[in-house]
């Protein structure tokens, strides 16, 4: 089976057909057709399986490419996929078709949902997260809003994602702060309230940091997957560690008629790549997704796919805790809701946190 | 000194200063100036320096960070200018004014320019350079083209980089063969010409490739920097191999209202992050860019930047070999020019690069 990759170019039937061929060809053999010897592009250059007009002056072009192109690596399958026609214009990936032999090379997320459950206690409900947050802050407060809010019953505890290694919260200390802040916090509740300090790093430092992680208890980090690099995601989810991708620079890839769909993105590359839960801005917060992009991020992170494990959507960026009921509702219980600056809006942090526990535990009894 | 970022934003003016602000709030504490203490905000919030209307509803911002925030690492250096306001839309990165302390830190290119021409000992005269490709013919016939090359006195032979470890031509014979075949060819000619093969892969693999590149004997290596990971080129400009980057993926963040300028992304990022030399696609070839755009390139991978060395711009991407004379009155000695389909197009690829080998040095010398 080839790996088949749908886009959406922004020109007419008339015109899409050439523009496909010159996409297969650019994104493998990277020559004209007239300059390939034929033999070789009939193995190598992609195929164009089909191209049709999809109205207002746009078309759908599929191509297939044959699945040893990628060679199983990640940044080779991005380069293959929107490598150099990125720096072109008017083409947008919208799906992607993935041959098993090409799932199994990537793995995929160690955990997954069942995995994250299993660590967590949690069953039949949704999760809930929150960050811990401002940047600027000292380890010790860091840790003592950890403590807050596993004792408040909050599932996963993770840093914010622009906590690296600042002198005001160092990752060593912060580390192991805020894991033994949590752990205590169980000991008392009896919960298995989670902590995922943030990893991303070059790679050399970011696996220290991952080892580091392991060795104070953690059992799950966050990487920004795509400032570390999408490589960089299954180098972490080797170790057995659980990881919490984040969206930053992914808008970067969002435009309407030129880029990667976010449920492509966020949806299948970043689960291919590793991660056990997938962090994207919630429709109705402080971004600009619409519902039907939230629904299909939770489903392309959910649904079947060969070998390779459902993970969790996270939506976040502004999820007021008001609201999360409704938005269990729309999203189903295999979902982790990430808030944050709406528990941070209030005097006590954490006592905003217990009543948000008390509400969802009672949504998913009633 | 701060890091002092400058936006356009696309909105008036009047509503570019709250827009600035929340920038600078969402890209350091992540949460509203009214849930961060006002210390902290004080601290570790960027600050807005200017806005300005700059015509047709759009407006300049300049805003500055406290360098210590980026800790030095290049992951969290991307987060911070772009990571969440990526998933905004209206907001374009157009300079970046770099504090020592941060330039320091980061390194950036271990040969640079004149680091480059020692190796190839080319002086006073641009750089020639072309591509093995295309992907699908064997290590050997990859070999045999490289010898070809490099016996017509091209400067730098490169793989394509969609050259990763494909049954076809797997790394390391393709490494060993075509290396071979550039030492037999400089044997013959008492030249210095250099091959660079394609080591892009996950973190722990292209550590090998590029161990494996240096063993063969190879001073330099290509890398697609976005899709490895920005931090990954630092990784490997540590093991003193030259680094030429690739563009790929990189046209994402080219939008004219939002994301990173070309000049910032490839001139200034790719640079710090420890490029020798960085591809572009040059202004007429089959990508988009102006002769403005690659004009700006040149001068931010050139131009002074503390301890930062200088970097060699790479046009590329469809220059048609009849011009380069054009191009070198235009970009100047200080540039490596990457003529690839020009050369394949012609029946003997080889006999095509001495004719372009011999322009050059005439037009060098004349």
């Amino acid at each position: 089976m080839r790996l088949r990759v749908t886009y959406h170019l922004a020109c007419s039937s008339r015109l899409a057909g050439e523009q496909a061929r010159d996409i297969a060809f650019e994104q493998t053999v990277e020559l004209p057709a007239d300059a390939v010897p034929s033999e070789v592009a009939a193995r190598v250059a992609g195929r164009v399986e089909s191209v049709e007009a999809i109205g207002r002056g746009r078309s759908r072009a599929v191509i297939s490419f044959d699945p040893g192109a990628v060679c199983g690596d990640l940044p080779q399958l991005l380069n293959l996929l929107f490598g150099n026609i990125s720096l072109k214009t008017g083409i947008l990936i919208t799906g992607v078709e993935w041959p098993d032999e090409l799932l199994a090379a990537f793995s995929g997320p160690r955990l997954g949902i069942a995995g994250l459950r299993a660590l967590t206690g949690a069953r039949g409900r949704p999760l809930l997260c929150t960050a811990l947050k401002p940047l600027g802050i000292s380890a010790p407060q860091l840790a003592q809003l950890a403590y807050g809010f596993a004792r408040a019953g909050i599932d996963l505890i993770k840093d914010d994602h622009s906590l690296a290694d600042q002198t005001t919260a160092p990752f060593r200390e912060r580390v192991e702060r805020c894991q033994e802040a949590v752990a205590r916090a169980n000991g008392e509740t009896g919960g298995n309230a989670l902590y995922f300090p943030n990893v991303t790093s070059i790679p050399s430092v970011m696996s220290e940091r991952a080892g580091a992680a392991r060795r104070a208890g953690c059992r799950g980090v966050v990487v920004n997957a795509l400032p570390a690099g999408l490589g960089a995601v299954g180098a972490i989810a080797a170790t057995g560690l659980a990881i919490m991708s984040h969206p930053s620079l992914a808008g970067a890839f969002f435009h309407p008629d030129h880029g990667i769909a976010p449920e492509v993105l966020l949806g299948d590359l970043f689960r291919v790549a590793g991660s056990d839960a997938v962090i994207y801005p919630n429709v109705g917060g402080r971004f600009t997704f619409s519902e039907a992009t939230c629904a299909a991020i939770n489903a392309r992170l959910r649904a079947p796919l060969g070998s390779v494990l459902p993970s969790f959507p996270v939506p976040a960026g502004g999820i007021d805790s008001a609201r999360v009921p409704h938005w269990i509702e729309r999203y189903g219980a295999d979902t982790i809701f990430l808030i944050g600056g709406s528990l941070y809006a209030q005097p006590d942090p954490a006592a905003a946190a217990a009543r948000l526990v008390a509400a969802v535990r009672r949504h998913a009894h009633g």
